[in-house]
């Protein structure tokens, strides 16, 4: 048992000091940032033709220390005793989402062997770099930033249904004003959206545009609302900053009747 | 009388605890979300083709029951005290937007039997996703976001003055730089305002630009200056969340020790 | 001496009560906002070829009034102190932006009389348009926008100069990457700063763009800097209205040690 | 060894009041400014041809008084204590990054008669502009924004982390969604890494876009997600100017009427 707790303190998080941890945490990293690495640079043609074997060198022996990293987590993830069961722990733990990731970046290289043969499922071995997420816990400022986030989250989420509201408005307008004499360019409600999203978030590729007076104008009122679309986010994102470097401020704020401590959240 | 005041409590928006009217919102909104989705599948060609039958179908049924619910509405109306007089009364509540709109989103489908068949006034359907409107009262943060747009009201106002401005000044100058090069493109000055929202937007589609020097120059001035167009609604809107946030904040902040009220101010 | 007094009041801002100004401001506003559209329709080829001569008549017959008014004002203004002395005075007067743009605004009527027909000069009449600025008066939150934007001011120009110095250096490097490979685009590096401006305010046209793999490196750096150009006056901006707002609450700030008011400019 | 106190005291920085030095600095400055202007508008193919040689001679003196003036440093900084050694001192002195930038500067101009002669090292003449920064001394704004960004340059660092995924992700998404349609266009992800780059900071040149309604669908995910590539360092360094500000404030922020300090936090 003593080595099973070993291991879950390796492949776990490092807790400060855990030296053998902390190398393996890096270790697994660096693997995962080259396997990103590699499936970015495998795309060009070129290099393909003449590295492809050494990629697919590297790609299984990724996986095989992956996979063994899998074993190893599930097989050690008793010890935490949430997951204490044997059979029904590992399952509760297994169908958390890191070990869904963990496993999805390293399935397609074994079914093949099962005689499905996707080439498209090769897609998920991007699902890799998510496990980046993991650094994230060294850093208190991605803290600040997912607290302000959160904070926020039902002001956000709001806006983005408001940007699907002016979504759908804006395409069913503009296709009503265009499709008459651009059939084939804006040819339906749906095909409009990507003109609606291009024009709201500014983007303007250029592959769509009206070309009708009224077309035009309707489009130029919602590119100035797209403004909007910057504006709200940026200012509740920006006010969820100074509210929250306002509240660490405070927690040493004293009440000025009786001298005591006002707690940051009062 | 008392059927009349129960049918009115179910059409209106539901109160807190009453099931048949929070039914009834939640029946409506589905069928608003349904035709709005009906109005957008139903423009592709390809699907309008084959399935044409059964979404003119659902249209009608759908026109039934929003004219079954407008009529109620109507019906039920006077039991609300501003609109007490049944024909003034019932007549003041229809020249309310709600109701405007409610309209404008059933009458399209009645005029083909007035002998008056305009296929543009189908877009009309469209008025019905502004009853989606309705949701809005469910969530706090909706009030948050009006109430610091409206207390931001003149600035923002101002800002669109000032931007109409731009746009009026950049229209001109590029016009006179462009037109005498490309009269086909910067062919007047409404013709080129086109050109003026897509620049100061920043969306750039590119069927438009200046070729000339001069105009390159002066364009650049311009788009450098719609970054203003970003920085000032944005600040105006980010000070606003944060002037919230600090009203809400000290009206209630209160020593957890003492008990008495953190003054405002302090 | 009393008809200058009361001509002066009239032709100057209207103070609060003064019926006869307000009325005369209102007056020449309208006939701004009317040479302003007239400018902007009467470019359009097809408008100008019917309505061509009722707009000459139109043009004619401000012309005048702006003479007239632009006169008025000159000959009264010796009623201000600063202006007092008949000649010197009124030059003074004259050399002040808001007479100078009147008389620009009038001046290419007349050049044409005097032997000088610059059909360039037709621009000039777009000077005008700055003359709404007198509306501003009427708005406090102007003064606000105005008083947040000199407050920042340093910041802001300083922004733009670090703004200038990115466009310099992009464009150089940007020159240096492309020109041998699209000497007819990337043709010197002034023509490259037009390429710098549009990305680095994400306009984006699509005339110009790298097409070597160092070129899109490069561009790519330079588009995520730009995204600096739009945060750095946003913040700037954003933390200038909160301060104002700080500021004006703070008017009622007391001190905690002695209960008298802390001044606003403490 | 006075002299060599009184140059170094003229090619440093000037100290309030020490003229000579002021003037040097000036000098130098306006030599910059005019060598980058030269570079600029020397790119300019047909100004190349008629005044090249000017241009060339300009560029021989400049060379000769960076030179100088570079040789000046390097004899007097010994100086200062920090390079006190005639030889390492003088090294080490060397090796700061501003040094090092001046020597790029004028390096190119003698590679040639060193037998080297990479026409392309002639880019690192454009060295010299950084040279500028040093201006930036005498802004005290240039401080408050360099303290700003430095306060928030962790959460400013890890936001850049966060796009670099965001932009490895969708580049990755997209390439597997449009490749078999458009595989000259999509031809490899680092190639759609600059398509990526194009959507997410907005500026959608329109050389490259998706075809396919996946890749639609995707790419309009990846769009409305970069709107927080915007809103975030916005909200970050907004935050970050309030908060300099407030600092700034509550530090002096004296009680005019007991003259006792009004604490920070109260």
């Amino acid at each position: 048992m003593p080595t099973r707790i070993r291991i879950w303190g390796i492949v776990e998080a490092a807790r400060r000091g855990d030296r053998a941890s902390r190398a393996f945490d890096i270790l697994i990293l660096t693997l995962i940032f080259l396997n990103v690495l590699a499936v970015i640079i495998d795309s060009v043609e070129s290099i393909r033709m003449r590295w492809g074997a050494q990629f697919d060198a590297f790609e299984t022996f990724s996986v095989i220390v992956f996979t063994l990293e899998y074993s190893l987590r599930i097989w050690a993830c008793t010890v935490d005793p949430r997951f204490r069961k044997p059979i029904t722990g590992r399952l509760r733990f297994m169908s958390h989402p890191m070990p869904i990731i963990d496993l999805l970046a390293i399935l397609p290289f074994y079914l093949p062997f099962l005689g499905i043969d996707l080439r498209s499922l090769r897609v998920l071995r991007l699902f890799r770099i998510f496990r980046i997420a993991k650094i994230g816990r060294y850093y208190s400022s991605l803290t600040l930033i997912r607290h302000v986030i959160k904070s926020k989250k039902e002001e956000l989420v709001l806006t983005t249904v408001l940007m699907g509201l002016l979504l759908v408005v804006s395409s069913s307008v503009l296709y009503y004003c265009e499709y008459p004499v651009q059939p084939q360019v804006f040819s339906s409600i749906p095909a409009t959206m990507w003109w609606a999203v291009a024009t709201l978030t500014t983007v303007g590729y250029g592959d769509m545009y009206p070309i009708t007076p009224l077309g035009k104008t309707c489009a130029s009122v919602i590119a100035i609302l797209g403004i909007g679309m910057f504006a709200l986010p940026t200012g509740i994102i920006g006010a969820g900053f100074v509210e929250a470097i306002d509240k660490r401020r405070n927690q040493t704020r004293v009440c000025p009747h009786c001298g005591k401590l006002v707690d940051a959240d009062d």
